[in-house]
């Protein structure tokens, strides 16, 4: 599938591949979190994902799309987030090793959750230098597949798969918003929309203090997230040439969110509807928050990305 | 149904009354605190009830037994907790005054929620001869029914509902685990055990910091709750005649948790399910965490109680 434009067959053959691995997540509602916005909202709760993020299908579908020589070999990536505990444990569910390259710097709650899911940890040293020397040097050693992130269209079509669900069971959606960092997810959900719901519209929330999609998006070209200062650390990476592609076609607008509005919407989140979300997930909702008028009385999906916080550091006050 | 012993009648009754005024919350499973504890837990998620709170089913019963004569002068109650707000939303709903008597000095969120509810509150002294007479001045007044938060059978049979839907999907549970306060949910979910899943064993979580279940139930009458000093403040209150009757009947045994086992728990839940519960409700996992042998390999129902807690006030280190 590498260098190919992603096909409608494409997303559902991802579908039917990882269906057996991954959850169908719930779609929750909360009728006062709908009364107090004044539009009809369905959060998709990518926060109960397996690994606890939407991660796991993209890594699902890359795991097992690779051919039996390559797969036992195994795979390896650079990653201290999310998509490092996916890889992990996808690899794990087929019985094949996980390299994961991580900075010494890495929060030691991250190092373990990689090493519970069974993964061979590279430490290296804080920089993009090092990172991609180390890189190279265990794929040189192992022969191991790199299964990139997002810059990954096996990836970007099992990240699809969450608004594969929802279109299943919502068929009047006037908006479906998905955070956008790398934009894994917002290209497989904007390709999922063109071909299972052309008519909803589909927006990337981002933060404003890390809005590289948004400057990109709106300059046509790809620009650098430098130094970004936001609570959400799920969006701190910048787009690749394969996700601005398909985001520059498929998607509406990309709006930005301050970090008080971020933090706000979080908090509405845990008190009404009782769920952890990390605040990756929470700019979602923060973009309603800043433009209510534009979303009054509409029927809208927001993907729920993750929710693995630090409970000993959150921001409420 | 007041003074006599509750049938299995008025439990199936009490459960068609409320059907649709009620959510009918999900039952979650988690494979790694399965695999923790080696054992198979099923959580039936009352922290998604409306309120927030498994009591929004009693006060909803309460509420819809009345007669058409009494419902119209409304319900009083005495209460800063859950039970406040859930009456004063079952009321809202048949559009009926709630009266609720509180102390001066409930924090000001609980104030808050039970007037978002359209309430009207008494505020009195915080001291129990103050409480009394202002809920006897009030419903002297206005001729309000009383709705105790627990002794009272209409109450004991709504909160039997949370079982009744846990024994529709679950055959072979050889516990059910509830938190035990005041013994309503104890007390409805043992008799929906008895006549629904007579096999399964029904036992009370309490912590050991207000144990006064645990002595009541040991010595065979109900033993005051003296200063009890517990991070779960849904569990302050004392056995009632109603519910210690049923409770001693009907109830295996009350097992009671250290607070560190009850914050351990409540940290697995909220990180391994992505869930907020209050700690009351987390008591009902601190007894698996500090009896793991009893309760291995067995298949396990635990009622969370409910989802309120003050998130800037958490017990996480």
């Amino acid at each position: 599938m590498e260098h190919q434009i992603i096909s409608k067959q494409d997303l559902i053959d991802a579908r039917e591949r990882i269906k057996n691995q991954i959850k169908r997540t719930p779609i929750f509602t909360s009728s006062s979190i709908n009364s107090i916005l004044g539009c009809n909202l369905f959060f998709k709760c990518e926060n109960f994902q397996k690994v606890g993020a939407f991660k796991f299908r993209g890594a699902s579908n890359a795991v097992l799309s690779l051919e039996e020589k390559e797969l036992k070999r195994g795979v390896a990536t650079h990653s201290s987030g999310n998509h490092a505990a996916a890889l992990a444990l996808a690899a794990k569910m087929k019985n094949v090793p996980a390299y994961i390259v991580m900075p010494r710097t890495a929060p030691e709650i991250k190092k373990k959750a990689v090493e519970g899911y069974g993964a061979k940890i590279i430490f290296c040293e804080p920089t993009l230098k090092a990172r991609e020397e180390s890189l190279n040097k265990i794929i040189e050693e192992t022969h191991a597949k790199f299964i990139h992130p997002y810059d990954n269209y096996n990836v970007i079509a099992g990240q699809s798969t969450a608004a594969q669900e929802i279109f299943d069971e919502l068929h009047d959606l006037d908006f479906i918003i998905t955070p956008v960092g790398g934009g894994g997810l917002l290209s497989g959900t904007s390709l999922s929309t063109k071909y299972f719901s052309p008519k909803t519209k589909v927006i990337g929330a981002e933060p404003k203090n890390a809005d590289d999609a948004f400057r990109s998006f709106n300059e046509k070209k790809i620009c650098p997230s430098i130094n970004p200062q936001t609570i959400c650390d799920g969006l701190l990476t910048q787009l690749s040439e394969k996700t601005f592609e398909i985001i520059s076609e498929n998607v509406s607008e990309i709006i930005t969110a301050k970090e008080e509005s971020i933090i706000e919407a979080m908090k509405l989140i845990w008190e009404r509807m009782k769920i952890i979300v990390e605040p990756s997930s929470a700019v979602t909702l923060a973009i309603i928050l800043e433009n209510k008028e534009k979303f009054s009385q509409k029927n809208i999906a927001l993907i729920l990305s993750g929710g693995n916080v630090d409970l000993t550091k959150l921001p409420f006050k």
